[in-house]
């Protein structure tokens, strides 16, 4: 097995990429590529004093930037170290495919040149969200701004069958974002994706959550359409952002606000780490012919390390073909009326 | 000009109710009429040592509680307080109408009782939330769960409208809440609304807002659709009550950080109260013939006296012609097609 690692993506690529697989490969012996710029990582490996270790490089000219148009950018830039790396995935030179770049050009490379599989309306964003008993799974959250009732049902099956396999949780409990808990509440969309839900054979459907339950930890998998996913995620980075900014004036108003604040660090540094997406490195496109890992522009090496390992997982535990199972069984089953 | 206000709304209905009457009576000297069951009320006057006091009593013999199916419970209770203060209001006989009650209760009322002002689509519910400046206006929240591109436009009219009446600011910029803020983005509905709202003459639309963007305070009135704000609502008071919840288990792990928590607990007590609802009072629900605002079923009395005096300054300020205006312009303007 070979992992594929974006060594352009991210906010700090080079450099936080490949110290991410270096660890990898001494810390828990992952068998990592590196995909990018030969000589630039190269450089990168020598600097950080790494040239002696087994990490090969697949030379990919060209960078698809954080700021750059999706799909724009993958069709322009044919070698990028995106669909560089996807075509390695696609052609099975690599099991999986690992980037903390944009993640909609992961989005695109995914659907143009590895495909989708077979019976999967849309592939879906993913991303793992803190609770108070741990973390749950959320998605869509953007690759698909309208969604069909069908579609809500496939990101169920997809994101139990992850969180089952990969996030070890058995019978991951899944429910359905909504204006209410009621099974009458919500919009047309999510009223007929609750029914759909509902009669989902092997689902742990456990009904409609609101916004406040995603935190409880109500959920392991959460599902919604990529509108509502994108300004949950957003929303909730930016009420974060908010609170540390007024925790930090507060604490800074007078010095035995201060002081208590340099006493309490200890515990506001736990209270961050609790909230901290590096412990967990990265989120699956699903919906894909392979495993595609996408981790947060602001990784440090210890996010990449644990996206590789996500990913090293996500092969071994047979993700793919689990989830290409459950769509294969719902559509055969007769239930996947177009809709 | 008289308010009335439901003494049999909210949480802790009557006592909270009416010590906020008493408040708003002796602080603000604003004209309250109470509405409910009028031996309810004048024994906790008493217990108050109110009864000297100009707070007249309208009986109301029924109570609509806090989980009851909204338009159910007010078709089933024609005397509830809610019912009873609505056609108060229709009547002309109070001014405005202030309840810390079921909202949808409220919503029901508004619309069976009291109705709508002419050509609004749908009225809306809004709420006040509190951003690194300040406080947006953020509506709908929940009274249109399937909105079409014109609601969402009369819902920035509106909105506006209030912001700089009621909130005081000049030319209140409004957001459209969308998954990213290129004009491109955005559902359908957002994108097709986004067109309309740049259209709007009068209307100081600055774009599609993001999630984050909201409490950045980069808008004073933001506009979604009534599933989507929600989501956002019940979202923030999650993510709000998880802060809590993990900041007070770090905070005593162990003696340091206790007293650390100790010595910033006034910094910590800021930090809440630059969050805190009470300092509103409450929200308008928008686009009926009649101001009618809404509190939390948890207010206080400092927050019932101030959605007393949110009442007083809306109906002062002219609110409901103002949007009558507003809305006439547009239908006669002849851009509000039926979509």
């Amino acid at each position: 097995m070979k992992i594929a690692l974006d060594a352009m993506g991210g906010d700090h690529a080079p450099s936080v990429a490949l110290a991410g697989a270096i660890r990898a490969v001494t810390e828990r012996h992952l068998p990592v590529v590196l995909v990018g710029q030969r000589e630039v990582i190269a450089e990168e490996l020598a600097r950080q004093n790494a040239q002696h270790l087994d990490l090969p490089i697949v030379h990919a000219s060209e960078v698809i930037a954080m700021d750059e148009h999706p799909s724009a950018a993958v069709k322009a830039k044919p070698d990028s170290s995106m669909a560089v790396g996807m075509r390695l995935l696609k052609r099975g030179e690599v099991s999986a495919f690992v980037s903390m770049g944009n993640t909609g050009g992961m989005l695109a490379a995914g659907v143009l040149l590895l495909g989708r599989i077979r019976g999967v309306r849309r592939p879906a964003l993913s991303t793992i969200f803190p609770t108070l008993q741990g973390h749950c799974l959320l998605l869509d959250i953007g690759a698909n701004a309208d969604c069909k009732p069908e579609y809500l049902r496939q990101f169920a099956i997809m994101g139990a069958t992850y969180a089952e396999r990969v996030l070890g949780i058995r019978n991951p409990r899944t429910g359905l974002i909504s204006n209410g808990e009621e099974e009458s509440k919500g919009s047309e969309l999510v009223q007929a994706a609750h029914q759909k839900l509902r009669h989902t054979p092997g689902l742990n459907f456990i009904g409609n959550v609101e916004g406040k339950d995603i935190f409880e930890g109500t959920a392991d998998v959460i599902v919604t359409d990529g509108f509502t996913g994108n300004v949950i995620i957003k929303l909730s980075e930016g009420m974060g952002n908010m609170i540390k900014t007024m925790l930090r004036e507060e604490f800074r108003r007078n010095p035995l606000a201060m002081l208590g604040g340099w006493l309490g660090k200890g515990a506001l540094a736990r209270f961050a780490q609790r909230t901290d997406y590096s412990e967990i490195g990265g989120a699956p496109l699903l919906g894909l012919e392979g495993v595609v890992i996408v981790g947060h522009g602001r990784s440090n090496a210890k996010a990449v390390m644990n996206a590789l390992t996500v990913a090293h997982r996500a092969v071994e535990q047979k993700v793919v073909p689990a989830i290409r199972a459950g769509i294969e069984d719902t559509v055969q089953g007769g239930t996947s009326a177009n809709t």
